[in-house]
């Protein structure tokens, strides 16, 4: 007989996708959010400004991927002792859960000053090993009840606290901020903001005709005077006088901070670590969100800041 | 004072990813292997197939994803039915967890005789759709401690009960057996077996010329007298007298059944739903892989056998 066996059974699920909801109201839906950030270097305005996050922390969850590096373990260390500071302390900042995994793949660049990241020769293998550490993060993490991807990279260091709720808010497939930096205007004598990130763009002929003479494996990039594209770059579209809700639509989006509904990401769309369409990583993602059917949307108006080395 | 409070920390968890082996000897190293089975139609030979596996239960843990149709809500019926049953049976047949989701994307084909569904007008919208569920299902499942990712469709009623052990011994990112069926010979009066999935194949000049003049969204297929592609399917190459251990390398491949190592899966290669390299789904998901650097291989004279309907 089998009633004096000691195990209860396992665990049976049963989800039923069409039952999740990705809407413009997602606390009062009781959405979940799934927070994934590669992480090289440990901020603490970063995580502060994560824990500021008013959205209900019961209903986000956190996923890290750090790189095996001596720079990754560092950067780890400082990670898990904020972790276990928070998740030990007041009940309504701990957060759902916390994933923390460490890459298998070597980063292929060992110096990480921005200079020498973004360097052109040094930007295609980089960015294929940021995809990929991406895709082993939201492949591993993402579970049947996730209804949202909030990619945020760990140098963001300043968002609005209600930064989820007004993303959620445009009820797009992907929608992205625009990345700015912070610093100090050496004319004007004060402090002043600019332009970070170049990667949530407008497609143009130019740069497509540059696509079409590539070969198969060539790779567009963009913000480097050596390959003009004359793409429209949401960075240029700022105006701090218009609506923070003003939308444009994107051919290519960055991850430094991302919104993405989690269908999305199950229908299959990912982070090309190869040249597809000519573009990779977080550009090609918006790419192959495209081909599933799901367009990627931009704010210009609506900051969040980018840490100034 | 936070110490009398009630809820205890959320869980942190904490993966080495490269602690995690896919190697030749699973079971010594306890390698987990997720099954994962798209099941629109429930056979009880297949979960019975699936209970006399003789890889460790406890380290196995299957996922399901069934159409929002009526067959699907059948199939689910008895699908959980079987599960309770197993679960609740004895220990050693017991798997480790059990995830049962349904598909949030209808079924483009309501019908879903072999021969409506070989139709080759039909076979893309049909792919694509295969191509998401098995992509919803992949990212929704896996988790940071996967090592291996079996493919299995719900139509696989017999195979060898050291499956996982036999594919996994030859420690390949991806390797497929070959999928025949079991049928009367009216010309011989006895038990036969005949090819079933074409799928698994080495690529041809011909089949490369035919994708070159198509256009970017068209997609090649296998098995159609209308377009022959010459490719060597691995259908063709069975040889009962020779080793089952026999190694081919493959540019295509079916989802029957089919091993592959999680990291390929984390890597980035999914499903494609739509033409890669005028690929689709299983297929495109080879060419996919081979772009992440990761080849598949192909077992001619080992066989598993599909339905017969
Ligand atoms: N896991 C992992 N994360 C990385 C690696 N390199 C950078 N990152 C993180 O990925 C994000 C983007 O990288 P970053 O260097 O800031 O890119 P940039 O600001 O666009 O030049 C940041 O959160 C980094 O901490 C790496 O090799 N592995
Ligand atoms: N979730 C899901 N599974 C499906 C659907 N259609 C077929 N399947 C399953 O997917 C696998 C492959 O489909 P099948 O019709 O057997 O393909 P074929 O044998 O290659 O013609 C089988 O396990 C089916 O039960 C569908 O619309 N949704
Ligand atoms: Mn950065
Ligand atoms: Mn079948």
């Amino acid at each position: 007989s089998r009633s004096n066996e000691r195990t209860p059974p396992p665990p049976v699920v049963h989800y039923h996708m069409n039952n999740l909801t990705t809407s413009n109201d997602p606390i009062a839906n009781r959405e979940t959010v799934l927070i994934l950030t590669p992480l090289a270097r440990f901020y603490q305005e970063y995580w502060d400004n994560l824990l500021r996050l008013s959205y209900p922390h019961e209903l986000i969850s956190l996923g890290f991927i750090l790189p095996k590096t001596k720079e990754g373990n560092i950067a780890t260390a400082a990670l898990q002792a904020q972790v276990a500071k928070t998740q030990s302390g007041p009940q309504k900042k701990r957060f759902a859960s916390v994933t923390i995994l460490r890459q298998d793949t070597e980063s292929p660049l060992q110096t990480q000053t921005e200079a020498e990241r973004h360097k052109m020769e040094n930007q295609k293998a980089r960015r294929a090993a940021m995809a990929k550490a991406r895709n082993s993060l939201l492949f591993t993490t993402m579970g049947p009840t996730t209804s949202w991807v909030l990619w945020m990279d760990s140098d963001i260091i300043e968002t609005p606290t209600s930064l989820i709720q007004d993303l959620a808010a445009h009820n797009k497939p992907i929608v992205a901020p625009n990345c700015f930096q912070r610093y100090y205007n050496t004319e004007t004598k004060s402090q002043d903001v600019r332009p970070y990130d170049y990667n949530n763009w407008v497609d143009s002929p130019t740069a497509q005709d540059l696509g079409a003479k590539m070969g198969n494996d060539d790779i567009l990039l963009e913000g480097y005077a050596e390959m003009p594209t004359y793409r429209s770059l949401m960075a240029m579209m700022y105006d701090k006088s218009a609506a923070p809700n003003m939308e444009v639509q994107l051919d290519g989006v960055g991850g430094a901070t991302l919104l993405v509904k989690a269908e999305v990401h199950r229908d299959g769309a990912m982070f090309p670590p190869f040249a597809f369409y000519h573009l990779i990583e977080t550009e090609g993602f918006a790419k192959m969100a495209s081909r599933l059917g799901w367009k990627a949307w931009g704010l210009p108006n609506y900051l969040v800041y980018h840490y100034n080395e």
